[in-house]
């Protein structure tokens, strides 16, 4: 299959500006996408001054220009689009990530584990670690700064994810080069799609990164450059877990040392 | 803390040559170390033909030459020795590892995921996870393979583990790469200290690692060289579980979401 990460530098809090970038990059892709990964918070950047602003730019799920034009143009072009995005529940805001597709929004993942300052903005997840079924695969997410943590990860590829689409606003470039490593232990692909530019003081560090279920670096962007990032993949190679004749990746798990992550 | 590992090849079923090699270079040692890593099955070498040979060169921990030898020479130097050794218990091998010290031995562990025909030579590990309090701090170990599973670093780095000490023999280079990875998201050191050499049609790989909690690389072997690599670690620093001022890479965990390992 086809997979692209875009990686781009959402302007904040200018939703329309930012569909109407991510609409002229739609326009320009050559190759046509079967899923496409965005950056965290794609719909309206990042570095909010508080809550309110927070609060102003964030959007319902069923009520969102955002995920509207993702779903109409995940339509048009026929594939599925993964994108943090400001989720806005009754009173309550998330660091989301959407996953929709030709059919209309398929899942909604909401940040876990939340970064610095983040911690007076949104909520923490509270929908788990859930993968969802798609023509492509058994799709899971994860958003920026939960790669430290590797339950998330692991619980993922246990609940049988092919590929893990990881929507990022990565200020240090830390994560790009453990991402490999957690497709090759979990032996399925990550698809890190990490924005660009600089927000108040912080800099953000590109490099989005996609890796496969050897380990293998399948491709890398730039550190501060726009771009379409483009890969050939087969999803039907995560599905195999076998490391050796004789070992397993998963069965191979001593659950009864270590338990099962609940899965 | 002066940290040393020793990458050498051990003679297949010769545990008095391979006391005298370490003998050697223990008696080499320019710097006094107060940890010493040496690599899996240092005692007797990998590549046993069948079981009825794997059993001839295992030693019971209570009446081992190879431990004995360790033990008196961790005195004579005032340090800490971790080195893989062919067990037996009964009728029972493992392939196990001894944390041994000035006043004797501290504890084993017992490799949990066993490699290829490994699983028709030794039970696998029935000691758990176990952490060992030493004056250097807090100890624990794994050996080679268990390096493929997330969930063994992680149990040990929330029981507390500073150092975790990796006897290894590697066969392939993927685990080195990782293994800063692992240091990085636990926040803590590991020394894998990886054998040189050729037995049958195995080629082990060496580059020995040394990294730290930012998942720094501290140190590495060469591929094929006999050599001690020491340097010096402060394991203070791994108690330092704080990422930023408001995370911390323990107490942010989803325990709710995950599980906490049994631990």
């Amino acid at each position: 299959m086809k997979l692209s990460i875009i990686q781009f530098s959402p302007e904040l809090g200018n939703i329309d500006h930012n569909i109407s970038t991510l609409e002229t990059l739609f326009s320009s892709m050559k190759e046509k996408p079967e899923l496409v990964v965005l950056p965290e918070l794609a719909s309206t950047g990042y570095k909010f001054k508080d809550r309110n602003e927070a609060l102003l730019y964030s959007e319902e799920v069923n009520n969102s220009r955002f995920i509207e034009f993702l779903t109409t143009r995940a339509k048009q072009m026929n594939c599925y689009m993964v994108a943090g995005f400001n989720e806005r529940e009754g009173n309550k805001l998330y660091n989301s990530s959407v996953l929709t597709g030709p059919g209309g929004v398929v899942g909604i993942y909401r940040k876990l584990h939340l970064f610095w300052d983040e911690k007076d903005l949104f909520e923490p997840g509270n929908l788990g670690l859930p993968t969802f079924d798609t023509e492509l695969g058994r799709i899971g997410m994860l958003i920026c700064f939960d790669w430290m943590f590797p339950e998330t990860w692991r619980a993922l590829a246990l609940k049988g994810a092919q590929l893990i689409a990881h929507p990022a606003n990565l200020v240090l470039p830390y994560c790009q080069s453990v991402v490999p490593a957690y497709s090759l232990v979990n032996r399925l692909y990550i698809a890190t799609a990490n924005r660009i530019g600089t927000e108040d003081e912080l800099t953000f560090t590109g490099q989005s990164v996609i890796s496969g279920p050897k380990g293998e670096i399948i491709a890398t962007g730039k550190t501060d450059t726009q771009e379409i990032i483009s890969v050939d993949i087969d999803l039907a190679k995560a599905l195999d877990k076998q490391i050796t004749p004789r070992n397993n990746a998963f069965s191979d798990r001593r659950v009864d040392v270590y338990g099962n992550y609940g899965v």
